[in-house]
């Protein structure tokens, strides 16, 4: 079979389980120790895994009490991992709103550089009033103009990316001429938001630019990932979702008139991994009971913009009339109406809503053998779910270490993932191609 | 003796003469390949250096055409040599003025954290039309108001390095805490140009805060250096000059109350090292003869505000009235009088002004024997020119190597500089303590 499964691996705190840090398979190491993440990155490469993937908080607060939080930063976390992986791609989530154009176009340049072609940009357009708290208030923006400012932000980056021919470095040490200057070009943007001169310091970098990831769900983020994004990290409780989710991203970047096979779609996937089906899910039991619910309740009210929830009760159960309208929520609006969807359906107590978001966050959760997991992989990538999957593993690097030595061998042995890396470079394995520089095409 | 000379390497392109990119003795690597990086700070380290520097521009020109520019961007590249040396400081330029303080604060936390305590802030106000074209624009501002943010920027970012009490992460997986949220705290700074709640995401870092570097040499940059600085890169084209600024910046450190000893003073040192005076001489020469004198004319034309300088001819002798006013000249002022000074002095045709800006765009530039140039480092060091000296080599790596294997050896010999590393932290190096908590301090 031509299509090919993709494996990226979410880090997260000792395991994205919000209680991980506490389970006895989870280590100690700090999370400010680049030794865990090393150790982490080099499973993930055993396991041929296409990359490992870094999320971003620009703020923390007050569940830092009980919730494994504070870590290295992720793009200096990166340039460290670039240099002790060879393979693996490398992704982090990085800010359009709270970073200027210029600065993130030349880290990730760089960052690309330094790993051969191996970076990644996750674009979030931040959302968090705590986040703007940290960067002059003033900065708080409504979600649309959050992604107008973006897209326009994407034109800034992608057209730095480009400002070097890739054979404007010539290096002439007889004649002098180090760069041929007419092959570097100032991109003179003036737009509503941004006025940028370029041309960017770095010279263009392995990849041309950087593989672009997005993750938003809401119309505005499906547009703005169907324009840019290569792949799309995305959360979904059920199949069905994420099926229809797939269709719909796909067929708008065909009617932008990109190939809708270069705009790869990977769904959370959090697994517990069991020689039975009962002892994966008693990892969820014992893991659930060691959350602390003044946590999933500060999460859950996060995600219907900060409302107060305390009146509550954990063991009653919740109908959807308990939760605000989700048209109301400023930010993740996707996810806010995901949990009202299953809350609806399933009617769960506070409790049990709490730990199946404590779980994976609204991504999709599952406990199961090797078989399986290897199972529900196999069923969402060939129905159309899933170009391959964000994992998530419960806890890190333990559960990324069972998935690694014993569900990739079943994904290999069915013909399904990769036995070596074939490619070098993060957009070789993801089966995309080197954009080509929209300022100097190839033969001109 | 107690005083102990520091020696800091600044990395620039192939070497810090302008032409040294096509000199023979020069690499072909890429200003892109960490490797090159990586084998210079080996080097460094194998001469038991402090600390090696990257300069930053956040713009590049038409100078690309006949100078090596265009490299790695520097806070990915010293977060990726973190992890390649084990020893040596690592120290980075980035503009107070261009970076939001919480992302800049957040990044040098995590290269520390990574590094181990290795890391260095090189504080720079940015002055250049061509760079705030990059950056909107609109944030051009004058030298007073640059320095006047300078200020309460710093005042934020060390705030955030202290926001979190160095036993904070508790890490109590029995009762669930996993960081005291009491020895974290919200910095709340509401200032006349920042306005930031805090905390930091990353916890204290294990030097508390980075170093602080700077290099600004005009009344208000010295005044700042001796308020915040902990070690100053600083020009001077003569020892009776570098003296004078030593000492007054000792002068106003002590008047804020600070130890003198605690502002380390570092002149920029750009040596040719030959087995007799002539044979390093003629390094110069070799090197000045690959000079292409427009680029020259480009940088004298900056250091004095983009002035037009074309009407001049390359081999008829300056006057001072052929140059600018430096009282009129935005930005760095100092650099502007000093050359001022030196035509006035030596009235040197604009050729030699220009080859001897070459070398070291108006640091020091000598030549000699291993054992004179050893004679003039501790003859700087002993009449209070200097704490140490930011060495520039001509070519990159080659003269660092001669300096490394020819000059060190010497200065060790004469109990000038350590033989073995002794302390794991850039402070360390420098003689410097961890400095305490403002929020948390010891004790409490």
């Amino acid at each position: 079979m031509s299509r090919t499964l993709h494996l990226n691996v979410f880090i997260h705190g000792r395991g994205h389980h919000e209680a991980a840090w506490r389970h006895p398979r989870a280590g100690s190491a700090p999370l400010t120790d680049i030794g865990f993440y090393e150790q982490i990155a080099a499973i993930a490469e055993r396991g041929r895994f296409d990359s490992v993937f870094f999320a971003d908080h620009l703020a923390i607060g007050s569940e830092v009490r009980h919730a494994a939080r504070g870590a290295l930063e992720p793009l200096t976390l990166l340039a460290a991992l670039a240099r002790a992986t060879e393979h693996i791609g490398l992704i982090a989530t990085a800010s359009s709103t709270y970073t200027e154009p210029y600065n993130l176009a030349r880290q990730f340049a760089s960052i690309d550089h330094i790993s051969g072609g191996r970076a990644g940009w996750n674009i979030v357009t931040s959302w968090l009033k705590a986040t703007s708290a940290n960067f002059g208030d003033s900065a708080q923006l409504g979600h649309d103009e959050r992604y107008d400012r973006a897209f326009e932000y994407l034109d800034v980056v992608t057209k730095l990316w480009d400002s070097w021919a890739d054979d404007a470095h010539v290096d002439d040490r007889h004649s002098g001429t180090y760069v041929d200057a007419d092959r570097v070009r100032a991109i003179r943007h003036s737009g509503r938001y941004y006025q940028v001169a370029g041309a960017l310091n770095v010279p263009r970098s392995p990849q041309g630019r950087p593989l672009l990831v997005q993750a938003g769900s809401s119309d505005k983020g499906r547009q703005f990932a169907a324009t840019y994004a290569e792949a799309v990290f995305t959360a979904h409780l059920e199949k069905a979702t994420a099926v229809e989710f797939s269709t719909d991203l796909k067929a708008r970047a065909a009617a932008l008139g990109r190939d809708p096979g270069h705009v790869l779609v990977l769904p959370g996937l959090s697994p517990a991994i069991g020689s039975t089906e009962a002892e994966a899910a008693a990892l969820w039991d014992e893991l659930n009971a060691l959350t602390v619910p003044e946590v999933g309740l500060g999460h859950l009210s996060a995600r219907f913009g900060g409302a107060d929830l305390s009146h509550l009760s954990l063991d009653e159960r919740l109908s959807p009339g308990d939760l605000p309208d989700p048209a109301n929520v400023e930010g993740a609006q996707s996810r806010a109406e995901l949990i009202h969807r299953l809350v609806a359906s399933e009617r769960p107590t506070l409790r049990a809503l709490l730990h199946k978001l404590a779980g994976g966050r609204g991504h999709y959760i599952t406990a199961g053998t090797p078989e399986q997991i290897a199972d529900v992989i196999e069923d969402w990538f060939r129905s159309g779910a899933a170009d391959g999957f964000n994992v998530m593993p419960p806890i890190l690097p333990a559960v990324l270490t069972d998935f690694v030595e014993q569900v990739v061998p079943i994904l290999q042995r069915r013909g399904l993932f990769r036995r070596e890396y074939t490619e070098s470079t993060l957009r070789g394995h993801y089966g995309l191609s080197r954009p080509e520089n929209r300022f100097f095409p190839a033969g001109r």
